[in-house]
């Protein structure tokens, strides 16, 4: 019998109250979860206003351990509900450097994997000043085990890099996930580019789950935060390509779709890109 | 003021006759340049049938070296009409070895770059059987410069391999050609597959051009041929993911389309993936 496994989207905004945005996250938790929802996404740094917009030393405060109190809270959810969840933490290491880390709470509440963003936008201008307050991640790309499904967490920037998704497949991902903190500059007044943008950041993202055989599921910021308008649009695609489900670019929403697991092996089976990709690398100069 | 490129194609069927198909494809070519394209690709492998759905040692004296009498024929018109052409032949090299090449001839009739196709599909059951007559490309990935832009050919199979795209977008490359022979089992039945298929066909293409700060050329051969439906569906789309022009999935066409390379320098500025991938291939494994 097909495998299925139900994936849950919180698309949330998240505003300067941190117990707020918590809160509010774990109610979208629990809506995924009574829907049927298995593996629950949240967006990128979900805890906090997406402080990232400015340089502001006091941010460095909403930085925390892994394990920690925000890790305690969704392992504490996800053993009551029996899911998985996976988002990202503003986490202050043992070292004293600080990445912007995604975790991967298992079913049972365990925390299963951790993975620390290794492109980090440098850019000020655009409101994505995340070299002032996040290292380039030191785990490299890995893929975790959880109850459901072979999950590879990548964040937001990351998937404008092909490498990783590609890194992820090889080693048996499948399903990415992107929680993502991506919108329009809110002066920008371009329509052709608001359009291309957002379509574009769909694109690129569903092709890394065509040429690696997985699934997407990307989990976004929406609405205004300071001078980004957070766009929504998170997705689940299949391995080929296929759009299961896309949220709204304007409003909350906490959503579900059961992804058949079996069409990996049918478009291994059709479509043997993956395969095919570790024969010829020596070639590619 | 902005540079801008005209870009040619023509999709086109292909039959057992190689003279009528050379004749076809100069009749293309002309109108392309009658239509003011600079630059004009041709579908993979346009001067044969397209040979791979069955083994048959009779089809490799279709091979031909390079330069040869396509090339020839191709360098005249290029130089009649100071256009660019890029396409692919079934070459046999110096050393005996059989190879799909991509041919790059300037606007003076020179031949000014080779590609040899690295990723062979070897795919027998679904009509590409091109492990039988094709070795693995052996001169990597090249960015060749041409009098209206620099372009980096790639050949149908390798589209689904962000790796090539990512060299030559490394290496400068300002437009990807795919010269593609790709189309549905004519016994595929499944409506949904079929137009999955050629979505993600599209959509991961669009997507090394994103990736890439590049615009992509995909030309598809067209019709029926034995087992295969070629689907056409040629396209141009610009470095942020926008088509600029699509073909249809049925009929010869020869289509020209505008492009403004001054998007290259624009999206570079907005959002800097390229210059950013280099900083952080250590953190990947």
């Amino acid at each position: 019998m097909a495998r299925e496994v139900a994936i849950g989207l919180v698309q949330m905004h998240s505003g300067d109250d941190t117990d707020a945005n918590m809160k509010k996250a774990l109610e979208g938790i629990r809506e995924c979860a009574d829907k049927g929802a298995q593996i629950i996404a949240l967006p990128e740094l979900f805890r906090a206003p997406y402080f990232c917009q400015k340089k502001d030393d006091s941010f460095f405060e909403l930085a925390e351990p892994i394990p920690g109190v925000t890790t305690d809270a969704l392992s504490n959810i996800a053993r009551e509900k029996k899911t998985v969840i996976i988002t990202s933490i503003f986490e202050k290491a043992a070292d004293g450097k600080y990445y912007n880390t995604a975790v991967v709470i298992d079913a049972d509440g365990s925390l299963v994997g951790k993975y620390r963003k290794i492109h980090i936008p440098d850019d000020p201008e655009h409101g994505y000043d995340e070299g002032y307050y996040f290292d380039s991640g030191d785990l490299g790309v890995e893929v975790f085990r959880t109850k459901y499904a072979k999950v590879a967490p990548q964040i937001c920037y990351d998937q404008w890099f092909p490498e990783g998704a590609r890194i992820a497949g090889m080693k048996g991902a499948e399903i990415l996930f992107y929680p993502t903190a991506i919108g329009w500059p809110v002066n920008q007044r371009e329509v052709w580019l608001n359009k291309a943008e957002n379509t574009m950041w769909k694109t690129t993202q569903i092709s890394h789950g065509i040429d690696n055989n997985c699934f997407v599921v990307a989990v976004n910021r929406v609405k205004l935060e300071d001078t980004l308008r957070f766009w929504g649009s998170s997705f689940i695609s299949d391995p080929f390509g296929q759009v299961l489900l896309e949220a709204p670019t304007d409003r909350e929403v906490n959503l579900v779709a059961k992804c058949d697991m079996g069409i990996i092996a049918r478009k291994a089976a059709d479509w043997p890109f993956h395969t095919d990709y570790s024969k010829v690398t020596d070639k590619l100069k």
